[in-house]
C-alpha cells in the first residue's frame, strides 16, 4: 500500500472531498447559492415545487413544468397499506426522526429502485411520501387516529400543514412552510449529505442513501438545533427575563442553540428571511411573547458573543407560531433536504470512485493470541 | 472560509481520515490485525464472540467473562413483538439488506440509545439479535412459518445456523460459521464503517449508525461479492467449463467478483483460511462440482490476471455447502460486521469533531431568479 497522506484538519474540516455543482455555502462569508441562484431570492416567490425541480433536474421550471410536476407529486402522496401498518407499530414515545428514518427504509422494501434509471422517480417519491409518514405516525401515535395520506393542497407545504393540522392551512402559513422548506432544502457537504455520497459511492439504491442521511441529521451536532433552540425559547416568560437568562447561560458556558456556523463567518443568509416571517407570524397571531423573547436572546447572543442566529433560531417561533409540535421540527428538515440528498446522490452516481478513506493506526503492536486458558 | 485544500486522490483514497486502534490492513501488502492479533491467529481457535468481546472491550476475555459474555448475549436474542410484525410486512421479494437496514431501525425505535452510557449494550443487544431478524423474515416470507428466535446454541454462528434450518448445525459447520464471522469482523476505514463514523461524528445514536451502515454495504461495489460469487460458479457444472467460461468472461471483459482487492496488493490473508474449511465442507458433502470449479476459476485468475481470491471468493462455496440460501450471504456479513462498525461509532465519540468537509464547486455562476412567467 502506498503510504498515506494525512489530512491536516480533524474530522477533514476545510478538505476537498469530491465536486459539485449544487450549491455554494460561505462565500465572501455569507452567501448560499442553489445551482447559481441566492437562496434569498428563490425564498422570495417560488414554491418548494419550483426549488425541488431546480435540484433534481438542473433549472427552474417553466409554467407548463411545474404544474406538471405539481400534479405528478400530487398522486405519489399516498402510503402502501403495510407501511402504515409499520408506522402504527412505533411508540408515541419514539425519536421522530427514528420514524422517518424507519419510515424510509420500509419504504425502501416496497417500492425498491430496480435501477439507476429509477432514480429521479423514486427521489420524487420519497419527497412526496414524507409528510405522511410523518404525520401518520403522529397523529396515530398522540392522538390515536388514523389519517388520510392524501390532500388536495397544492403544493407539499401546505400538504404537511393539512395533514397535521386536519385542514387547509392560510395562505400566510403556507407561503411560510414553502419558504423555510426552500431554505433547508440544500447545504454541499454537510454530514448528513456526506453520508448519503459515502453510500452512493458503493452504488447502493437511494433508499439506503437517504435512510443513512436521515440518521445522520439526527444527530445533536448537525439537525434539531431549531428544536433546541424552541426549548430554551419557552423557558423564558418576558424579553427581561430572556435577557437575564441567556446571560446567566453565558456565564454558566451553557451551550446555546441556534446562533454561529461552521461554514459561514459573517451571517447565515437564511435567517434574515425566515427571522422576516417569523415577525409576520408573531403579528398575525398576536404573540407579545416568543418573538420579543427570540430577539432578546438574539441581541445578547451578539453583544457578548459576536454570535449572529443561523437559519434554525428564528424558525423556532416560526413553526411553533403555525402550531407545529417542537418535536417534529427536524422532520421537517427532512422533507425538505431529501431533494438536496437525493441531488447529491445523482451526482456521486454521474462520476464515482467508491470513498474509502485510510486511517492512522494508533494501536497496539503485532502480538501472538495467548490460549483461552492462559488469560 | 479559509481556502479549502484539493485532495489529490478521488474517494479520498489514501488519504488518511482520522486514527483507529481496532485493525490494521494491508501492512506488507498482506494483513490483517484486530488490535495487534493476526486475524488468522483469531480465526484458528477463536469464538466469534471472542473477537466481538476483544473489539469492543479492548482486550481477549478469560474464560470466566467469555462465559459470562456468551449468557448474556443468550439473553438478547429474541425480538420484540412488534419489530417481528413489521419483519411479517416486508415481502419475500425485498432486498435481504433493505430488510436488515429496516429491522436495524425498527429496533432503535423500540429500545433506543438513551445515552452513550448505554452504547455496549445495545451494540451487543443488536449483535444478539441479527440472526433473528434475518431467519424471522426469511423463513415467513419464504416459508410461511413464524420461527422461535431463541435456541440454545452456545454461540452466535450456531444459533444462526439453528434458526435457518431448524436444527443444530454439526460441529464441523459450527466451527465454520465462527471463523466466517470472525473474518469479516473489521476492516479498517471501508466504505460502511466510514458511513458509521460520519454518522456517529453527529452524535447521533447507534441504530442510525448501524443503519447507515447496512444501507452502504449493500452496493454492489462493497458487499455482495460472495453473492455474485456464487451465481458464477453455479453456472459451470465441471472444471473444464468453468475454465473455458472465465476465459471467455475475461476475453469480453466481463466483472469477475471475489477476486482482487482495492487495499491488499499480493493476497487477501482471510482467502487461506476460509479456503482451507470451504475444502473441507467439500469432502464432507461428497461435493465433486463447486469446490472444483472454484479451484479451476481461481487457477485461470492467478493465471491470465495474476489476481488472488479475496475473502469473498471460496466464502460463496463454503456457505453453499452449509446449506444457506445465496441471498443470505451479505446479511450474514452484517451479522459479523456489527462489531467493527459498533467499535468504529465507539472510537469516534471518544475523540469526536463533525465530519463535515468541502466541496470543488463547479456550476453555474450566480444568475438571477427569472418570473416563472418569463422562463
Amino acid at each position: 500500500m502506498a503510504e498515506a497522506k494525512v489530512l491536516s484538519g480533524a474530522g477533514l474540516r476545510g478538505q476537498i472531498a469530491g465536486q459539485t455543482a449544487l450549491s455554494t455555502v460561505g462565500k465572501e462569508g455569507a452567501g448560499l447559492t442553489y445551482r447559481g441562484y441566492d437562496v434569498r431570492e428563490l425564498a422570495k416567490d417560488c414554491l418548494f415545487e419550483e426549488v425541488a425541480y431546480l435540484l433534481f433536474y438542473g433549472e427552474l421550471p417553466t409554467q407548463a413544468q411545474l404544474d406538471a410536476y405539481l400534479s405528478q407529486l400530487q398522486t405519489q402522496r399516498d402510503l402502501p397499506q403495510a407501511l402504515k401498518e409499520v408506522l402504527e407499530r412505533i411508540p408515541a414515545s419514539a425519536h421522530p426522526m427514528d420514524v422517518m428514518r424507519t419510515g424510509c427504509s420500509m419504504l425502501g422494501n416496497l417500492e425498491p429502485e430496480e435501477s439507476f434509471a429509477q432514480q429521479l422517480e423514486k427521489a420524487n417519491r420519497l419527497m412526496a411520501a414524507f409528510p405522511a409518514i410523518m404525520c401518520y405516525w403522529y397523529r396515530f401515535s398522540h392522538e390515536g387516529v388514523r389519517i388520510e395520506c392524501t390532500s388536495d393542497a397544492p403544493d407539499l407545504g401546505s400538504h404537511f400543514l393539512t395533514l397535521l393540522h386536519g385542514k387547509a392551512p392560510s395562505e400566510l402559513h403556507r407561503k411560510v412552510m414553502n419558504v423555510s422548506l426552500i431554505l433547508y432544502a440544500e447545504h454541499e457537504f454537510n454530514a448528513s449529505t456526506f453520508t448519503a455520497r459515502v453510500c452512493a459511492s458503493t452504488l447502493s439504491d437511494l433508499f439506503s442513501c437517504i435512510t443513512g442521511a436521515i440518521g445522520s441529521l439526527r444527530g445533536p451536532l448537525h439537525g434539531g438545533a431549531n428544536e433546541a433552540a424552541m426549548e430554551m425559547i419557552e423557558k423564558f416568560a418576558t424579553p427581561e427575563e430572556a435577557t437575564e437568562g441567556t446571560l446567566a447561560m453565558l456565564a454558566r458556558k451553557d451551550k446555546i442553540m441556534g446562533f454561529g456556523h461552521a461554514i459561514y463567518s459573517v451571517s447565515d443568509p437564511r435567517n434574515e428571511v425566515i427571522k422576516g416571517w417569523s415577525k409576520l407570524l408573531a403579528e398575525e397571531v398576536g404573540d407579545t411573547v416568543l418573538f420579543p423573547v427570540s430577539e432578546a436572546i438574539d441581541k445578547v447572543m451578539w453583544e457578548q458573543k459576536k454570535l449572529f442566529p443561523n437559519a434554525d433560531f428564528y424558525h423556532a417561533s416560526a413553526y411553533n407560531f403555525m402550531g407545529i409540535p417542537t418535536k417534529l421540527f427536524t422532520p421537517i428538515f427532512v422533507c425538505s433536504r431529501v431533494t438536496g440528498w437525493a441531488s447529491h446522490v445523482f451526482e456521486q452516481r454521474s462520476n464515482n470512485r467508491i470513498i474509502r478513506p485510510s486511517a492512522e493506526y494508533i494501536g497496539v503492536e503485532p502480538r501472538a493470541v495467548p490460549p483461552l486458558a492462559q488469560r
